[in-house]
């Protein structure tokens, strides 16, 4: 059983997680922490998890994070790269849930985080943990940065065409819209029931920090520069992301589905749904799974891929939960069976 | 391995029935039948179950039904009590999660659901498949009803109650929400998204078919006349019933919350909630448990009882997996270990 | 035109108070005060009303509040008390949107508000503004007490039956619904849409503020004392009210759906359905009118009301603008004539 | 007062005419034809009505509608074209909310409708009504094609830097969004709640009947062959249409904002929002205007505009009557001077 802890398990992403490694056959929960919480009951505070956990948040600095064998972080964005040091160095793992690891460049982080970063050094070594693209490095990594949301959703479907060289670089476009709990469990107006729901909206336009994310996992791919539009969406519903990519094909006659389907054929939570089809976020609710479906309207210049994830899942702590089974050499599907709840 | 085949999967009762048995450990899921969907594959249908199950819909007179232990009915009303005797009389067990078998009176039966009884000779031996009341009686059942969604949610919060005889009978109120998953996947006009969300409804006023059903498993508690006013509302939300009961107290001094603690003291899935709590349907979304609080407010004469299920899952296709595993001597919570997925 | 200003204009009341003046025919909007948002355009916070109001948040010490002929208060409790002496000693007339002035005994008010009042010298004097009880002493009122959205819906309900003394007073139970927006625009966990929406739950069942402001108007109604069961519950839904309430009959006999048509006959908005009707929220969506249906079930002993608000309009702003209409000798229905939106 | 007919008055562009008409003051509406419903008083089946509109659904070819004015279509598509040259004849003015008349090339509507067009002859007549285009030939028309809603909120989108040849007409993409009412009121599973909620997805992605509509209005802009690609969404929401479009700008050092606010300074109905804004679906609910945001992000070579409407309003039913005013020499914004509703 691998030892396991939670720091900040009071978010979305941290229930989620909890919820997943309740059940994961080969987990002992030992310590879930918050600062806020502390001395609560777990399932106080999430009542879907009576009977499933009996666990009290203990506070963040407590001892017993040294003593697991891996450490999880649903904390804000800047408060893993504190701790993480010093876990490494009494020999634990850790899987940040948060954004500290997941550019490589310190100056860029700055850029976008506000914020210098507090271990720079570590940062080469952390394995940006989207195992459809870095399996083996997972398998060795101490330190792995998980994807954001909307980078996992447009990754995966762009990937398949820029290693293959078949769209331009220089001209991608990511339109994704996202259910509310991307927001996270904060207190705030623009997120109430009352505003968001019966309502649709574009925002951060002007720039998002899952833009320079993306284009760094697409630049990798690709070798070449690329220019990426993104543009997320507010969507009023709770989970769910669906990405709808745009890229102008380079080349013409290439048999885009087999290509897709190839390129996954082998990935366990990746699903190439059939020519013509419409993914659904419902159909991944709960689901660590990411259904795709290529599309060329009109046989034009245009190639749409339509990519659809439940953002706390594979967009968060399912994920994270496939990267630990990787790194402790346990089945990648471990804890991750469970269908998606439909309707 | 327990054979299985399910009649009707093409609605909600019948997806969910799936997603559950395709997880299951004791199950071999045989057949599917729907006289509509014929040849078609059921993930094609239900995307979510894409990669967990692997079937075609067959017709539903395919004689492979009489080659399963038993067979789950997710039927409209009245096709069940056409086949159950031929399927009983080829040894094979059945759960049906329509009303056929629900009254024990057929004259009751035909004034509320409007045609004669097929088989009314197996009312009798047909077991009400609530196993808070009736678990021994299910062990060794060939044929048990599996309750309606609000006859579950109800009875369970008022049994406790009736059965020490501390309210007054002739004097109950059941003021219910249901999400509209509870009418089912047909096209209707009053449930499409525009008619049904942001809106508030209650129907059914003069009368519904649970009441009668209710005020059956009610009597048999108390063993006295009962009189229920019942009402239910459409509530803009996909799954849940939050039932609201109202009983005048007969005694005082009683400690009603011990007493609900005792009763379901056993109980894998009933969760009485601590005093004062206010359980909410998104605790049990997806999962088994019926989470209860009780309320006496200023201490007045009138006892308030908050039940919550998902009316999928312990209204419906969870309890009829928690009767099979009570009817093949499996673990009762086999296959519903599942935390309700929040948010 | 009426010089009108409105204090605390941020809110989900205020918004809907300003959309409904800005577009009265007889009302000159001369000053709308936020201590938080002062020097903000109010079409900035509110871009419904861009192109509509021309106006920029003040501080609300402003004096111009003091030129009005009129001032809404769609302050929190307990703001209102501190500026109303002042200004009714200046001529200027009041109506409250807050609670500050609708329970007569300033014990019952300290106790339910946390807080002494500052000017229970008022109390008497201020009329409870529901035009269809106190018509009259609003017309010549210097103060109105706009009545809280529960109250509108339950009173409306209620009184023809206990003014006519055909239902025990003992034994009243009123289950209501609620849309969030009645919790208010303030960022807060609990109203998140990804904690509200697809779910359900009762609130405090214990206590609620509304329940002495609807036994005060029913006690007075019916000269008796009396008993309320009062169960309000969050609805996934913004606006709207659907109260079920729920009576024992005293005497049988009675028409109840001639009572009810006659009670409300000259009432502009107060609309009595037909028997049987189930009314619905969304039939009154940004309407001032209260849509009432009345059901015996199975000709039992318990009445039961269905009774539906837009809690913004005539639980809220409508009925402020309606009380406004007849403080000043207007239309009672001016500015208010507007159907409901649906879908 | 204009005599107004509407034919088909069941659906949702039909009861939002409805609300619109009943409350225009320069209108006397005098038959509402269904053959469904003939019979039923209008209000029954749209209660929000109740008290605003007093009249019957007769059947369609009852003879009033040749004592009209004008007459609304608001039917499924391919019934206008054949009522539409009788009506004319009699001299009677026509606005046909559905498809019929907006493509000019009978062939491009059979191939898009899948029915031979009943009197192309009408087409070269027919005035497609989008008055910030054709306001003048809509003042002058018997015949007006009115916009459908993807239309209406695309084209306001691209008009602005096609006439002004900044954008490559040649690589247009449109990524919109819909709640569900545009697929009308009629029974259907897709559009249930407990599957449209909790819910997004693209469809027609392979062809969809606006993408033709469309691409004609955007290529009278531009005089260039245009090439467009169009991928709507289903919203878990009612109303709304969020059109998120792209482009690629071929010159530089344009002020957009300006451009954007000079093309629209004189509409009544067409908002350009501040730099840098992200307009919201609820800001327009109910309302009938169309709120418009021009980005560049990052100051690339791809400019980003979002657009929002009401799709029963700006895009339909308000529309509608917006084209009335023109075409009867009324106030354009007679009838339609409302507020959106928000929250």
């Amino acid at each position: 059983m691998i030892k396991v802890g939670v720091v900040g398990g009071t978010g979305y992403t941290g229930v989620e997680l909890l919820r997943l490694l309740a059940a994961h056959p080969g987990v002992a929960l030992q310590a879930v922490t918050s600062r806020g919480e502390a001395g609560r009951h777990v399932a106080d505070l999430f009542p879907n998890l009576r009977g499933h956990l009996d666990l009290v948040f203990t506070p963040p600095d407590a001892s017993d994070l040294h003593a697991c064998d891996l450490v999880f972080f649903a904390t804000p964005n800047g408060t893993a790269m504190q701790l993480v040091p010093g876990l490494l160095a009494a020999g634990v793992k850790v899987i940040d849930l948060a954004a500290d690891f997941r550019l490589r460049d310190p100056d860029e982080w700055e850029h976008w985080y506000g914020m210098p970063h507090a271990c720079p050094e570590l940062l080469a070594e952390a394995v940006y943990g989207l195992p459809e693209v870095n399996r083996e490095a997972i398998r060795a990594a101490r330190l792995v940065a998980n994807p954001g949301c909307y980078p996992t959703a447009v990754q995966l479907g762009f990937l398949p065409l820029l290693e293959q060289g078949l769209v331009d670089p220089g001209n991608l476009i990511a339109d994704t819209k996202s259910g509310v709990s991307g927001a996270g469990r904060k207190a705030a107006v623009g997120t109430l029931l009352a505003e968001a729901s019966e309502n649709m909206k574009a925002y951060g336009v002007a720039g998002h920090r899952h833009q320079p994310e993306i284009r760094q996992g697409l630049r990798a791919a690709t070798r070449q520069p690329v220019e990426l539009t993104f543009v997320p969406h507010l969507t009023p519903m709770i989970r769910g992301i669906h990405a709808t990519l745009y890229a102008r094909l380079t080349a013409t006659g290439e048999d885009l589905q087999s290509l897709f389907e190839q390129r996954y054929a082998d990935e366990p939570f990746v699903d190439v749904m059939p020519l013509g089809a419409h993914p659904e976020t419902r159909s991944v609710r709960g689901a660590n799974h990411c259904r795709l479906a290529v599309h060329r309207p009109r046989d034009g210049h245009t190639v749409v891929v339509l990519s659809v994830i439940d953002n706390l899942v594979k967009g968060a702590a399912g994920q994270a939960v496939q990267n630990m089974n990787l790194m402790f050499g346990l089945d990648e599907t471990a804890g991750l069976a469970a269908a998606a709840l439909l309707p």
